[in-house]
């Protein structure tokens, strides 16, 4: 569906990379479950303890997913020398997440040399049906010459 | 500081029995330094499992930390009958959130009997030293008559 | 394209009407270009008076026929007896403002008895061609039984 | 109050310079009251043509004003080959902007080399009373080497 050209042929690997490399998402579960230029969807099973005071996934973890999302499909455009650092977001929480399981998916809207601008949603499956629980606006930005910071 | 007058006498034992009730406030380590009407002080550590791929805090978690601040600060005004859910929130990063401890601030800008604005800041301690890593402006709800959304 | 069903019949009527009672929309010389069900799209001239110091329209300009476009796309689906406010926005500034004209288009994402979430984009034409300028996302809120904001 | 230190001289009439070559600026009315290095206040009288159905002050303006405010005050800590563009911004609108005046304050929360974030408030003032309307948070880009971004 995307319509974007990244600029480096092995995109897909790179996310993968990186993605492997963040204690955080093995510690939430989270899986990619496609990589294409510009958009990336991601999934993670919905557990207690990532849940707030109502049963609810909190929305810090809701937004852990989305800017996740945002950013790798952001950095599947950036040149091999950059890497990511998300420096704004802006969520709407649209409904209680719960259920088995979250999908979140992160599309580039705008893509910059410095800044790239994403939007993307969360949604919750239960029992086989899919509600939107959330949207996300990023802003993404392509860091270089920082060693702590290249992927 | 704050000058905001509480709807109900007990908003602190409020606050906190909520607060314990969270299983991702556990997850996560985080306690809570200071409850005033208006205005919430919570902490956590710095843990590597809670870390992205460059070794700073996942923006998720600082967003957790301070959307859980900004989102007792207005509950902590709210009558005996409200429970409170966020709508919406924005977060800035400003610094790489990195070092032993995070510290986030929330504060009611406006309270009102169905939305509340607030906002709260983040900062990451190392060393002895405190450094400002992410703003936050909130919105939160007062939900009334929902069984499951009762603090 | 729109899947939503409005409440009152003369939704578009009551759309162009509340429009047409404000002088801002007069002002800028913006006119309503399409009303459907949780959707309108808007357009407005490009005029000098409404330029920043670089020649391009003022950013809060776009966000007014943002704003405005997103705001009767939720009032088109709320009751007859609700008037429409805007609870807070969030702008994307993707490229400068410039040309002969702005087109911008609201849609509901979300609507709700009191709170109507929204996204949208405003575009600039220029010689034929249309580029995104911004996108927006905002919340409205449906106002009832308060005489100073009935449409 | 500001502990900033601006990195051109002239920073003032540097901001009013670019200030008075903005004819948005001249349209509403605007004046600048105070220009200190990350702070800077503006006001405009509050008039028929720029309110919306209800008769306040139509949200666009309202940012307007902001925006503007929060612009200059990262502009004043800029270098001299740099120019300032708005990239994003949060708009919360507090109360309806009626009276006969609104005040903006825009303030330098984290100056950098390619982005500075900023936040502000906007009062409305009423027969000698102020009331906040609304509260932003903008990131603003300084532009090099473009010539149509020059201030």
């Amino acid at each position: 569906m995307s319509t974007f050209k990244p600029q480096v042929a092995n995109f897909e690997a790179r996310v993968r990379k990186s993605f492997d490399r963040q204690p955080m998402m093995h510690t939430i579960g989270a899986s990619l479950a496609r990589i294409e230029p510009g958009e990336v969807e991601m999934g993670m099973p919905i557990a207690v303890q990532f849940c707030q005071q109502h049963g609810f996934v909190h929305a810090g973890i809701v937004t852990t997913l989305a800017d996740t999302a945002c950013g790798y499909a952001a950095f599947s455009l950036m040149p091999a020398s950059a890497g990511v650092l998300t420096t704004e977001f802006k969520v709407n929480l649209l409904a209680p997440a719960a259920g088995e399981r979250l999908i979140a998916v992160g599309r580039v809207v705008k893509p910059g040399r410095t800044l790239t601008v994403t939007q993307g949603e969360v949604h919750a499956e239960s029992e086989g049906k899919r509600k939107l629980v959330a949207i996300i606006t990023a802003t993404l930005m392509a860091v270089e010459g920082r060693d702590d910071v290249k992927d």
